[in-house]
C-alpha cells in the first residue's frame, strides 16, 4: 500500500518516449500492491499502471511473472497484460528499478464478499489453471511445504508471544505436513495470493485478476486451499459454507477435480492456512521500520488452521462428490 | 501523500448513487495530498477525484474551499470543479468524514521547473487573484503575519536544535515583521500554497491549479511573494532570477502591480520564507508517530528568508519598474 520509488514527471516522459502511447497525461502514485511502487499513469492512449518492483521482488523471477500475465492476457484471460516498447520489451528500468507498464484493468476489489463473487473466484482459477498450462517458463513455490521448516524458524523464539504453546503447535503441523503432502496431484501454474485485493469486480461480474507476483508452480488444488482460506470465512472468522460451496462447485464447472485432489483438500487448506500464519507471523514479531502498512493480525489464520483440523471430509466445506 | 481513510468499494457504490455519474468502474487509493485522503474514482461518465477531508483540515472552512473552486471553474479558470449531487449538494459525507468528489485534472507537476513553467504560473496566479474578486465568503489567513508569534511558540525551545542562534533569528523576523507588514496593498483571495506539487502541466503548458486548502484573504502581493519563493530557487537554494523574471512578468501581464507591491515585494518575500521555515521547522521538530510523509528541511526556507534578507529591492527579483 505505498509508493516507495519517486518517480518525476520528467523521467517519466523519457521513458513513455520508448512506447508507442502517446505522451503523458496524468500520472498519481497509487495505495496498491505491498511489494511494489504502482502508478497510475494516463497517457493519450488510455490508462496504465506503472510497476516499479522492490527489492523483496527477485528481479529474475520477473520474467516469469511478466510472460505468465502475457501468456494469460493472450488468451483472453482477465489480467492485465504488460506493455511492449517499441524494442518489443515489457521489463524495462526506471529510477534503477526494474519496470513494468501494465494494461489498466476495471473494477474495484470487494471488501464484503458474496456467494455470487465467490462463485466467479471460483471458475477465474480454474480457468487460470487450464490457460496457464501451454506457458513454458516455471517458477518454484518457495513458500510451500519444503519451505515452512525454514520459515518457521523465523518466529520460533517469539511465537509463544501471540499464544503460549503457538510454537509446538506449529512445528507439530509441519511435521505432519512433511509427512502427510500429497505430491502426486495434478500441478501446474497457480495464483497462489488470490485474496480479494487482487481480484477486480464490475458489480458482481469479475473482470479481472491482478497482482501474480507470488505465481508459481504447485498443485493446483493447493491454490483452492488458498482460496477457501482467502474468500470463504467471515470476518468473525467463522466458515462460510455457502461461499464455500459457491467457490468449488463454480471451479468444478470449469476444471473437474480429481477424487485424489477432494480427498486431500482439507490437508491442503490447513496446510494454507499454516503459510499464512507463518508469513503474518513473521511480519507481525518482524515490523520494518517506518513500514505503510500495519501488520495483519496472525491469529485470523490460526484459527483457519484450527477450523481445518477439525473438517473431516472436502464434504464439510460444502463439495459433494455426486 | 496518504491514504488516511480506508474506503470500501461497496460504500463507495451507495456514496455514488446520489449522483448522476453512472456505476463505479475503478478506485484506487492516491498518494497526492499531505492533508487528506484522496481516491482516484473512475465512473462511468469518466474520472474524478474523491476527497475525505481529514482532521487538520477544519470543516467550517470547506464551504469555503469548495465554493472558491466551483467560483474559478465557472470562469472557466483551471482548477478542479466540486461535482454536484442530485440534491445540488457538494460537501458531503463519507466514513464518517466530509468529503467532496471534484472533477479530474489532466496535467503533471514538474519536479524542475522551468522559467516556461514559472511564467505560467505567474499568469494563472494573477487570473486567480482577478477571478476570485466577485467570491462572496472570505477566511482569514491564520497564517500570515499576525498568527506568526503563536506559530514560533511552537518550537521555540528547540529551533537550536537546527541551528545555534536560529530561536532569536525567527523572533528578530517576527518583530520586525510586524512592525513593517504592508496593511494597505491589493488584497482578495489567495492561493496561499502554490507550490509545484499543486501546478498541473500538459508539456509546458499550464493545465491548472489544485490543492485549495490554504487559501484565503490576504495580501495578493503575499501570495506573489509565496511563489517566488516555490518556483524561483534552484534545488541547490539558490535563486534563478531568470525564473523569477519570467514569473513576475507574467503575473503583471495579467495583472499589473502597483508600486506599492513592487516596494513591498523583497519583505514580503522575506516573510513569506520565514512562514515556511516556521511550520516545517514544526513539522521536522515534532514528527507524527507513524506520518507517511518525510518531513522537508526547514533549513531550506533559512537559506531562502536570508536571501530575501539581502535583496535591496524587486529589481533584485528582475522585476524592472519599466
Amino acid at each position: 500500500m505505498a509508493v516507495y520509488t519517486d518517480v518525476a514527471a520528467e523521467d517519466l516522459d523519457v521513458f513513455l518516449a520508448e512506447y508507442d502511447l502517446g505522451a503523458l497525461v496524468s500520472m498519481k502514485g497509487i495505495a496498491e500492491g505491498v511489494e511494489n511502487s504502482n502508478y497510475f499513469v494516463m497517457t493519450e492512449s488510455g490508462p496504465f499502471i506503472l510497476t516499479l518492483y522492490e527489492k523483496r521482488v527477485s528481479a529474475c523471477d520477473l520474467p516469469f511473472f511478466l510472460g505468465l500475465m502475457d501468456h494469460l492476457a493472450q488468451q483472453d484471460f482477465p489480467c492485465p497484460t504488460p506493455i511492449k516498447d517499441r524494442q518489443g520489451h515489457s521489463l524495462k528500468e526506471l529510477n534503477g528499478r526494474p519496470a513494468a507498464l501494465i494494461s489498466f484493468l476495471n473494477g474495484v476489489s470487494p471488501r464484503r464478499a458474496t456467494a455470487e463473487h465467490c462463485a466467479g473466484v471460483g471458475r477465474a482459477m480454474a480457468d487460470m489453471h487450464i490457460k496457464s498450462a501451454g506457458f513454458e517458463l516455471t517458477r518454484a513455490n518457495n513458500l510451500s511445504v519444503d519451505g515452512w521448516r525454514r520459515l518457521a524458524e523465523g518466529c520460533h523464539e517469539r511465537a509463544g508471544e501471540i499464544e503460549l504453546g503457538l510454537c509446538d503447535e506449529i512445528t507439530g503441523e509441519i511435521t505432519l505436513m512433511e509427512r502427510s503432502w500429497p505430491r502426486d496431484l495434478p500441478a501446474g501454474v497457480i495464483h497462489a495470493d488470490l485474496f480479494c485485493d487482487n481480484v477486480f469486480f464490475e458489480g458482481s461480474t469479475l473482470s479481472g485478476l491482478i497482482d501474480f507476483y507470488f505465481a508459481c508452480n504447485d498443485l493446483l488444488a493447493y491454490d483452492v486451499a488458498i482460496g477457501l482460506n482467502a474468500w470463504c470465512f467471515e470476518n468473525t472468522r467463522e466458515f462460510n459454507v455457502t461461499k464455500a460451496r459457491a467457490f468449488l462447485h463454480a471451479y468444478r464447472q470449469v476444471r473437474p477435480f480429481e477424487q485424489a485432489e477432494v480427498d486431500a483438500l482439507p490437508l491442503l487448506a490447513r496446510g494454507a492456512a499454516l503459510r499464512f500464519l507463518m508469513t503474518r507471523l513473521f511480519d507481525w514479531l518482524h515490523p520494518v521500520d517506518g513500514a505503510l502498512v500495519t501488520p495483519k493480525d496472525p491469529r485470523e489464520y490460526l484459527a483457519k488452521m484450527r477450523f481445518h483440523r477439525g473438517v473431516a471430509s472436502a464434504a464439510d466445506y460444502g463439495l459433494l462428490t455426486s
